[in-house]
Parts: C-alpha cells; sequence; structure tokens
C-alpha cells in the first residue's frame, strides 16, 4: 500500500481524523471501484453508495456547487431543484456518463419495480473527468455492466490512487485518481463525522501546494516535461456527513470545498468542471410521503467547523489522491509520475 | 396532415410568422426524427441540427433557462459556463437520455477526428420528457444508431404531433409531442427570424388555454378521463434566432419562454422539468482561436420584440404540439387523445 | 371603495378565496401604506409585517426568484443564501430604497438592543419600482421616518390601488398600485392559506389579458394613448402562506408567480425588474439557536396545489391593483387611466 | 508608508506586477478615500471610479460572484442580469449601504439629467462589511455627502490600510482593511493588467496563511486574544482589467478570487459575506445605441492567465490590507492589532 500525506507526517488543519481517515466514516457508506486497465484502456468506474436502506425509497438531504461548468456530469440539475439523491453516485471518464448513466438506471430499476411503471422516473447522478491523456478514451470501454460491478464490489474498506474512475486520470500533470480523508466534529453535544472523496484530475505543476509549501516551481524544475498543454481536467469533489444538514446548507459545504483545493494549488483553469457534491444521511425523504414531514438541522450558526473540515478534507483528500497513485504510462507511450517519486525531495 | 391552430382561424400575438412559421425557418437550421411506434414502443428521437456548418469547430452562443429542474436533461451545465453550443441538440425520452448522449457523441467523433486525442471532449445536449404512460420506458428501446438516423435524417421540412421524440408524449392529458411556429421582426433595420419547437408532454386537462380562452373546465366535463395522476411530465423548448444575440441576452429569452407556456395553461407542475434553451446563429466562436474574437450583439434597449416573439411562439408551438398529435394508444392500453378530437366543440 | 375583479363576476381559478381574500389571511400579517400624494410627488411605502412575533429573534422561511434583474431591490442576495425573511418587507420607489433601507434598519434598531453590539447587523428587504413618469422621483420625497409610520399603521385591513408604494405605478400604461388575493387549500388533511400582494408597474396596454380575454388590441383602440414608449417598470410579487414550506420550497413557490403574471400579458420586458419573494409562518428559525432544530415540511409530492394557488392569487391580485386604482395625473401632467373606466366596454 | 507583503521578500505567484502594484495601473481608473476616525467613530468610505468617461453613457461589462450571500451588498442583482457596471462602486460599512446608495444615486443625478426624466432610473453599486467591533455602526456616520467626498478626492495613488471603508475593519482578528495590488500579463500579443482591490473583514487568527506558511497556529500562541467569537465579517473583492472580456467571463473571473482569499486562510465561513466583481474596461455599452453593438473579446481558451493573475493579485492584495493598516482601538476599547506588530515573528 503506498503512502498517504500523513505518512509523511503532514496533519492538514486542526482537527482530528475519523477511524479509517475516509469518506466510509460516515456510517452505512459503501465505495466499490471497477479498474480496466490494460495497454491502452486505463478507465474505470468507482461507485459511492451513500447509505444502508434503499436510497430511491428514502432519499437522502444533498445540495451541490457548479464551480466550473465546463464539465458534462449528468443529474446535478435535479439535485439542485428537489434538494435530494436518490441513487449512489457514480464517477468514470467524460464519455462514458451514457453508459454509466444506462447502467445506474438499470440497477434502480431491478431494485424499484415501480419506477417508470407506478411512479415517474429516477435521477441517475454520474460525475465525470476526461481520462483521454492516458487512456483510449474515444474506444468507450466503460459498459452498464461495469457500474453493476462497481456497486456489487462496494465495501467501506477501498483503494485510493490509480484505482476505479481515478485509473487513467492526472493531477498537477502528475498521476491523480482517487483520494480519500475525514474529520470528527461534535455540535451540540453530538459527535459527527465529515467525509470527502475526490476524483481528481486538474492543474499544473507549477501549482501545486502541499500544506502551504509552494512546491510547484521546484516541481518544474526537477521535472520540467508535459506541463506546456493547458489543463484540459476536472475533479469531482464529494462530501458525506451525518450532521444534520438542509440542502440548503449542504450547497453551503459544497461551496467550501474549493478552499481545500486551491489550497492544494488550483487557480480553476477554464478547461476544469469542477463539481462538488454534498450529502447528508441524518434525515431521510420519502418518495411515497404519507404526511407532514418532520425533519432536524442545526443552525447555520454552528456550521463554521462543518465548513473548515470540508476544506481540511479535501485538501488532505487530494494530496492522498496522487501519492497512493503509482507511475502510469498509457495511450501513445503518455506517463505521468507518481507524486511519491518526488515527494521527498519537495518536502526536504 | 393535421390542422395547426391557425387553420383554426387563430393568431396567436400581434406579429407576423415566418415562411413556414417553423423553426426551420431560422436559415441552415434543419430538424430530424426516428419514431418508434410498435405496440408498447411508443417513443423516439428528435434532432435538431443547428446550422449548416460543423458546429463544434464553429460554435453558437446559446443561453437557457431551468424553469423548474426535475428532470434529467444532459449538456445544460456546461451551455451555463461557456455560453455556446456544439452539437446538434437531441429530443427523446429520460431512460434513453444515456443511449443518446452516447450516439451524439459518436457522431461528434466521426466528423472530428481531434475530440478526445488532440482536444478535450465534447458537451452532447440531450433533452428528455418521460413518455412512460404510452411507451414500455423500462425497456430502452432507443438505441445511440438511432442519433445517427435522425440526423441522417434531417432537413427544414419536417412533421409535427406524435413523431420523433414526441411519439409518447401526453400534454394536459391528451396528447402531446411536437409542436413548432415562428415570428418575423426587424431591429435596427434588419430582418430577423425568431423560431421555436417545443416537445410537450406537461400538464392537466383543467388547466388548458386556448388563445386566452380557459377550456379546462370545459374540456374536464367532455372527458373526465385521466386527470387524477399528478403530472410526472416536463417540457423542453427550443428557441432559434438569427438575431446576434449574447449567451447573456439568449438567456433572457429563454426565461420568456414561460410566457408562452403558462398561456396555455400550465402552473409549472413539481414533476414537470421544464428546460428553455435558445442560441443564435449570427455570431460563431471558433473552437480554435487564432485571436481576439469580433461579435455584435443587439442592444437590451432592442430585446422587448424578441421577448414578444418567444412567448407568441411558444404558446403555438405548444397547441401546434396538440392538434397534429393523433390518439394514441400505448402500453397497458393506455390512451391519449388527439385535441383535434374536441377543439370544435371548445372554440364554440 | 373601487370594485375589484370579482365584482365583475371573473373568477381566477377553480380554489376558493379567504375571508378577506387578501394576503392578511394568513394569519397575523399586516400591511401599512404611507401615501405621498401632493402636487407632482406621487410616491409612497407599503410594509408587510409577516407575522406576530419579532421577526428578528425568530425568523422567517423564505424563498425567491429574480424573474428578470433589472431591478434595485436589496436584501435578496442573503435570502437566497440563509432562507430566511428576518425583517418586515418594506415596498416604495427606485430612487427610495436607501432611505427605507435606513428607516427599516432603525425599526429593527429600536427593536433588538442586541443589533450591532452583541450580535451581528440585520439584513433589510426593501423592494422597488420606477414611478417616475407620475412622480417627482427625483425629489427623494421618501423619508426614514416614512418606514416608521408605514409600519405604525399597519393593519390586516388595508387599501388596495393608488396607495403607499402604489401611488405613482403604472400597469399595462394605465394606473397600476397595490393588489391582494388569496386561495384556501388542505393538503394532509389540514387547511391552509396562501395570500399574495403586489406592487404593480409594468406591461403595456396591447398586451393586457382579462381572465383569457387578450383585450389589449381592443383597449389601445379605445385609448392609443402612450403607448410607444418602451416599459420601464417592474413587478413586486410577494406570497405568504401558513403551509410548512422550505426556503427551497418557498423559492419553487415564487417561480410559480410568472404564470399568473403572464397570464394578465406581460411577456416580462427587458427594462422591467421582476422579483417574486415567498415567506412562511409555519417554522420559526432562532437567531439564538440552542439545540438542534426541528421542522417540519410538506413533501414537494403536495406542493401542485400551492403553485395553482400562487399563480391564480398572483393573476388575481394584478387585476385587483388596476381596477381598485384611481386615475391619476401626476408631474409634467402626466395621466395613467383607471382599469376601472374601461373595463365594461373591454368585457362586453 | 507602512510597508507591503513586497517588502517583506515575498512575491505571490509567478507573474510580474504592475507600476503601482495597485488597481489604479488599470488606464483611467481611481479611488478615493473618506475616513471618520474620531473616539468610537472608525468607518469611512472608499469610491473606485471605474474609467474615465461617464460610466452611465457608456457603461462598462461587469461580472459578479456570490460566494457567501450573507451580506447586504446593493446592486448586484442587476449586474447580473445585464452584466454591466453604470456607476461608480461604494464600499463602506453594512448599515450606512442606505445612505450611500442615495449619496451615489444623487451624485449620478447630478451628472445625468436624463435619468428618472428622460431615461429610467440608475442602479448604485454599493458593497460592505461590518465593522461594527471598532466602530459605532448603530451611529450611521456616514452620510450621502460623505460619497461625493469620496468621488472628488479620487486619484490613481491612494493609501491603503486602515483608511475609507477600512477604518474599522478587521481580518483575522487582527486589523483589516483596504488593500491593492495588480499583475501584468500579454494574451494574442497584447499587454494587459489584472488590479484587485479588497475591504478585508473575515477570518480568524488560528487560519491565517502567509504565501503558503500556515501561521495560524503560531499567531494564536503569540496572541490568543479575541479569536473565541465567531466570523462576522464580510470581504469584498473588486477585479479591473483592460483586457477584452464578456460579462460572462468577467463572472468565471470572479469566480476565481475565492482562490486567492483562501490561501491566506479563510474557509468562507457563516457570517462572512463574500462577494467578488470583476470588470473591464475594454468595451463600452452604450446607454442609448443607435445599432447594432460591435464588440471584441478574448477567447476562454486564452483565460487561465487572468484567472492566476487573479488568484495573486487577490492574495496579495489581503497580506497588504493587513500589513498597512495600523493597530486601532476602537468602541468598547475593541482592539485590532496590526500584523505588522507580528509579522517579523511569524515568517521567521
Amino acid at each position: 500500500m503506498n503512502k498517504r500525506i500523513r505518512d509523511y507526517g503532514i496533519n492538514i488543519g486542526n482537527l482530528s481524523m475519523g477511524k479509517l481517515n475516509s469518506i466510509t466514516d460516515v456510517q452505512g457508506l459503501k465505495v466499490g471501484h471497477v479498474t480496466l486497465n490494460e495497454g491502452e484502456i486505463k478507465t474505470g468506474v468507482t461507485v459511492i453508495i451513500p447509505c444502508r436502506n434503499n436510497v430511491f425509497q428514502d432519499k437522502l438531504l444533498c445540495g451541490l456547487d457548479v464551480i466550473n461548468g465546463f464539465g458534462k456530469s449528468a443529474g446535478l440539475i435535479q439535485i439542485d431543484e428537489l434538494g435530494t439523491l436518490e441513487t449512489p453516485i457514480v464517477l468514470t471518464n467524460t464519455f462514458s456518463v451514457g453508459d454509466a448513466s444506462k447502467g445506474l438506471i438499470q440497477y434502480m430499476l431491478s431494485n424499484n419495480p415501480d419506477i417508470g411503471i407506478s411512479t415517474g422516473t429516477v435521477n441517475p447522478v454520474v460525475c465525470e473527468c476526461n481520462d483521454g491523456y492516458l487512456n483510449d478514451i474515444r474506444g468507450f470501454h466503460v459498459t452498464s455492466d461495469h457500474i453493476l460491478d462497481a456497486i456489487s464490489k462496494a465495501s467501506n474498506d477501498f483503494q485510493e490512487g490509480s484505482v476505479g474512475a481515478g485509473t487513467g486520470m492526472s493531477a498537477y500533470k502528475l498521476k491523480g485518481g482517487i483520494g480519500t480523508a475525514s474529520r470528527l466534529l461534535a455540535i451540540c453535544g453530538e459527535d459527527y463525522v465529515v467525509g470527502g472523496l475526490v476524483l481528481t484530475n486538474m492543474g499544473k505543476k507549477h501549482e501545486l501546494i502541499i500544506d502551504g509549501k509552494k512546491v510547484g516551481k521546484e516541481l518544474l524544475k526537477i521535472d520540467p516535461s508535459e506541463n506546456e498543454l493547458p489543463d484540459k481536467g476536472s475533479i469531482i469533489m464529494i462530501i458525506a456527513t451525518d450532521i444534520p444538514l438542509s440542502s440548503r446548507q449542504l450547497k453551503r459545504v459544497s461551496k467550501r470545498c474549493i478552499a481545500g483545493l486551491c489550497r492544494t494549488g488550483s487557480n480553476i483553469s477554464n478547461g476544469s468542471g469542477e463539481i462538488a457534491i454534498s450529502f447528508s444521511t441524518a434525515n431521510r425523504v420519502p418518495h411515497y410521503p404519507k404526511d407532514i414531514l418532520r425533519m432536524k438541522f442545526i443552525s447555520d450558526e454552528f456550521i463554521d467547523p462543518v465548513f473548515e473540515a470540508t476544506a481540511d478534507v479535501i485538501e488532505e483528500a487530494v494530496l492522498n489522491s496522487m501519492l497512493t497513485a503509482e507511475t502510469v504510462t498509457g495511450i501513445n507511450g503518455n506517463i505521468r509520475y507518481s507524486l511519491a517519486k518526488y515527494i521527498d525531495e519537495l518536502l526536504d
């Protein structure tokens, strides 16, 4: 197992981390990968199953922020309107959003015989980054079956780095991929967890910052290769929590993801579609309501620690995604090196 | 050919219509259908090809309004961010957005060998309504090949009613589908056209208004069937024009579609995902810019007639979609009657 | 008392009205006017006091829609962020927003000694229309004291028409002003009321529609005067209800105001800043929270009647604002005639 | 003159700065202050005059981002709708937005006899932070005359720190205020400048980051005072440039301000209303258009250096605002120390 940023003695922020320092510290949440890694095929699928029970029948509150809309994610409009998440969240490459949506709908249909018959449709949430630098993205190698496969493999113990949707991704022109982290906090006497998961695929070498240290210029000196091309990447940032937050508050949480991201160096470049989605497992919204809904929320007066935890979790998850990713050679012989190769020299 | 609303002596608004009274009055624009109509399969695809030249290499300015985000359309986030349209617009049923996106990407790849290799990806725009009342929507009967087929069939002379994406749609609990209309106007001494196309699938009988006449209550008396179920529909409204408008102005135009829609009776119900997209053929945005871009726009001071034309075009297109649609019996023996069956009695 | 639209035998929509057919059918809500009507001064202030108790200490949930942002209303950004209303809502003319904001802050300070000392500031909500056609708007005739005065005069029985903020307003190039209406409905076995209040100052003669009847062309024939100038107006639409709705749902309600407005003819012209604000008295948000907040909401599955009531209430309130307003001659001898002068001929 | 961050040998980012390293490096732009600093009165006004000619008659393109809407700024809604700036931008304290709006309108009326008579109204842009910790904010000490005064004092050489609107502001629980910086860059062979000005009033001590160095914890050790109270601040960030950018692109630029801010430590706390406004002097939008408008823009493909310059300018301007501000004792004996007092120890 590759080392994470903490293994280098670096603690991001002031809050303590959860047991696994992972988004799966949120009870009931599971993550599954399908990795496609053969020759020019460097891509895959990562699925976040947000809670134990049927999320369509009992939806979760959810809010999002489109930081840079240069992206092709599916399902965002309805989250914004209704404030609910009713499917797992799938991450994959840009051209596979269609197949992934179909696979996710098929999964939902197989578990909910009412959809499309006695009730309306379902809103599949599929987010994407462009892995075309390493992957044969024009080959449409992800199929709808891969979604079912990733769901079946989901557990609370999952790999980071060049796996699943992260297989072919790049970050700061090094290897990117899947990263995660978590923080613990107490509000009104209750203990809660804020977990984050990122799919990193953005940035240029000269921008990189590690825990405040602006190492980009040095990195460029050590390895000046491949930094000329514009950033055509993206980053997807998912926050999960058991804190009782409304969809409005979860949108506010999503807006704080950018604080963590920018502290790793990103200037949110033109071509980098940056999306943050946050959901809470604390309230459930029934698909078939029988009466007035009763919910609980924290006051916005108590939300600052949640914002701080969000920024810290994203900053750490981005660094974890890079350090745990191994060097990958993909299509056309394109190479992305692992940050692990340079980290000792950069932190020196 | 079924009669349109004008054939009943009804002229919506004060402006004169274009030659075809169709969105294809905008030069270079073409519309193509694939209709799937066999037994329980009542669905299809409608494609709007927005201009003659390669729209990816020379994009069009575009703006949109998400009136009700209870919908699953693809491609909207990027239009909002970049203000450009770079593919044809595909309309289909809700569950087929994935396959349609894939088909549209494949079409774009075959015409643009640079996408995904020497340049970034492409933003497929696919809008949808839920035709599950008449169609076996769980069957995923639209394939990616149908997109290519619809594109190849596109012309400036196309059918309205129960065709293409409109095959299984409902409006005001009668038969809905595809409708179109256009208006002419002059700004700063230049002649222009505003064209609209709608895919109607919203509303309940008691709401229906025809050119101001609130006929809903009478309609419900004549035919009280099937009005109890909630509206799980949607409407997609497309405005095309040759007026030089910025993406900001095109968003403003999109916001006026609702005026026309509401004048046919809709109260924009909870389950009805209502999306308006407007584009202009007057400026082109090069994918590979070489220098500063030079563009022309009308002043917002001159935009009121465009808003009026937009409202009128949508009001007329909605009515045309219903009058030209024939009565259809679909899955489970569900029936939607044509407005043509009741119109004489209602206008009496 | 001038006649309202119901007095002409016209019932908008299918729902029954509240006892007063007024926004004050919502328990605890009061409205107060200060009318400035001397010579060239045709302006004033209207205040909506949303509930009985101190609204700063126990805020109301609130949501809004900026339909056309060509306007200068104050306080909207914070409502959108926090989803709460913490002051009365003040309506006045465009140039008096500053003085009105100051007066409203002063009122809040006098009732809340903590503001600006032991707690933060306060968000005054002031909406406006441009009454410059009839009023000496450059004269800044509204003072901060007028706000206190209007608050002190507030009651549940208030006048419509050319009063308060409506004194100098125009609608469809006739006289506009203040109008109101309400509807009753039941959700999950509970009875509720939806009340609306509008400040009308938009539109042109040829657009006017009365309960579906497109009377604009005839109105223009009867009185062709003053229709050439562009619409530089606006409309402010306020919805109050006791239905338990979240701020997200109240934003959705606000979005349906446009349905009622457009059915009176408006095409939402360029210069017409159109703002809708909705609030609910059912939940309170404490300024000094002590613990987790507990709230109740209806499901969005039950919200369609609320949307219908909203559209109907706005349509009726717009017509009431015009019918109850008397003909006014203002600055430069400019005249706006009352719709009451033409209504019999138009409905004939 | 107090030292700026560069005087400590710290260069933010990789781009070179403008001649003055100030927002006034943008040709024609001027800044003026009125400082009210007597006893418990610690407040004032800062005005940004965006260009030489009458900005109402020939408006500038403008775009904004409401990062956290917990704020009371005026004029934002219309900028978002029309994409233009038609007045100077005024900064002041929260309760003085009303008086400042009035003063700004009066200034506009005196220079434009058509406003409110032969044309519509005017949209005053006034942004604010809450200086109540040091200032007697309940005293309404800013008058409309102060706006005229600040405008008359505007020049391209202006002070930073505890001046103008910054007189009573706090940043990271130290003294905040006005800061500025600029960057030079070339696009398509043309030289341009990006200038930034901030009014800082946000953050807590433990968050502070100086050029990557996370000094907050050390700062808290050196001076643990006054860090318990929640952040009730705000920050206003203004970007000016001569790059030809559309209002859509200027909104994108505004969204990148947060990158610079967060790199100084902010987590965008609940009570901190954060607003970014960007305008360009390259195109003018005539109030009285005679014909089609012709404009020029850079392609979004060339915008990344603008984003990078924006982030760097804001990061530097925030630090400048703190270093140039002197220690201030205000109402109730409350003290905010200057960062200059601690900087040597922190950078050690």
